[in-house]
């Protein structure tokens, strides 16, 4: 099996929580990690200095960043590109129209790149995050604490993605706590 | 059962094809119909005398159209919504990224809008249009009659949906040709 | 606009319910009724004088009889068949992974079926029935007469899917009561 | 995160290709294998000493192996089972409604099991396999070596979702030749 190696990672919308967590695992695994959020206070928690090797920060929308690294990734024929949706990526809620749109559009991008870029090289895949994500810094999330999505385990499954064989690629996979009703 | 009755109809979007269809379904039963188009000049053939009552022209996203629509119908719990989707509304095709978000995007619109307003006595509906529209200009169409989606049948389908009781409601039915892949 | 014409109709799976409204619902339109159902005594409610020209009572599964109805309709590229599924038929519920089997595998035959026969001028369709059909005979029904499925507003849909002509054919729709959660 | 053990694992249906990985890896890991298939001459090459500590053979449908399984399970509150689908479960391909309506039932029955039993601490996956499983014995294949889907890598895939810890469990994922049609 040919397991692909990736150099350089960049995590956009960057904040806590799970960008947090896929920043220290790229940084395990020596992969250099780029953030990129709207607001630049955000990033603070995020930069220890074994992630700091080469910071971008970035205000384009998920569409003209995806283009353009997408841009830089063609000419190799290989790369990554990972899209977080939600159970509102599949299913549109009450009293949340302008989520399910965006999330909606965000899967929509996201199978169109599969469909266009798989054949180039390049590795789209989008995951249905179902369930509400546990802090580090909210009290009760720390009672109950497998019943919230563990960012570290979820960026744990990012990262097997990244690491398949292009022979068996995944496009889509879903992550849930044990106890979330779907 | 409980046919509902509809005095008025706005066609957003309008233009030839479905939209001149539909013109035409809703005047012969006498419904007045009001027309939206971002240019007005793709108006002129679709407002014959018979449909001229009320013609109001917005340039409104169907967001906040049907946001207003919704403010109007909310007090007398009575209205519909019929959205217009495509095979591209379910499946992100390779070099149609923003084609397949705007389409994703109004079908999570439509659902959200569905699980929120359905309890409220407003029906919303969404069409998967799979096929190409016939047109009665194009003269290769007229070719193959059957093998293009004719826009009256369309428009008759809008109108059954219309015409559901609310104990029996579809949210989304596809209508695609019969010979048409899928 | 080319609206099929129907002579005969199949109700497999006969009892009291929709297949009573599609029963006489066939006959104000002057087609011919034939029933099957595994117990000939469901049969007897059924049975008005106007819908007894043509009876046969069959206990073929599903497939089987979908089968030899489909050899009947080739010859002539023309018929019809409607499946009847249920919120079940996308969604596994706990505590029902037998009805869930079976309604998914129904789903599954006539998605093939779709792909293979429409292009042989047979029209087939698969309704998702979301909700409680109302009861005729059941007194807590009629203490809520529209938020219960009414059996013959959704044999008015059958209805009107099979007067599609085939340049806009449905495949799959949904009903359900406006009130109902999905 | 607490990453859960396994001691044994009971493949059904195994054969060659993706079963004769999974036992391969499942070796590797120091898990005990059960193989049960309906023709036990087809076990022979996947029965190396060192996965021969436990052997079941067993022609039960999947539905019955997966019930008796789940009765073993219960008790701790532990175990895992995962399904191997197809394209086929979630499209029904023209000419082939019997493999989809096999398909489509073992998705539901999946999801249904899923909704049950997750939240009693057993992790139910649904692999959607899409392309052909490269064999080591066709000729052809060994041709163009990645543009069918490894048997060793879908294993991977399946390690990787037994190894997830209960707080982000995935229920469904695809898997497919990065050069596959989709």
């Amino acid at each position: 099996m040919d397991i692909p190696k990736y150099k350089t990672a960049l995590i956009v919308g960057a904040g806590e929580g799970l960008s947090a967590s896929l920043a220290r695992l790229f940084a395990r695994e020596k992969i250099n990690v780029a953030l990129a959020a709207r607001k630049i206070e955000k990033l603070g928690p995020l930069v220890p200095a074994e992630v700091a090797q080469s910071i971008t920060v970035s205000a384009f929308g998920g569409f003209l960043v995806a283009q353009q690294a997408v841009q830089r990734m063609l000419p190799n024929k290989h790369g990554a590109i990972l899209f977080t949706g939600a159970s509102a990526s599949v299913k549109g809620y009450a009293q949340s129209a302008p989520f399910a749109m965006g999330k909606f559009a965000l899967r929509g991008l996201a199978q169109s790149m599969a469909r266009e870029l798989s054949p180039q090289g390049i590795h789209i895949a989008h995951f249905v995050i179902d369930g509400g994500i546990r802090s580090a810094v909210r009290k009760e999330d720390a009672e109950r604490p497998d019943s919230m999505l563990d960012p570290d385990a979820i960026a744990e499954s990012y990262w097997n993605v990244l690491q398949q064989p292009r022979s068996a690629w995944s496009w889509e996979l879903e992550v849930r706590p044990w106890v979330e009703k779907f």
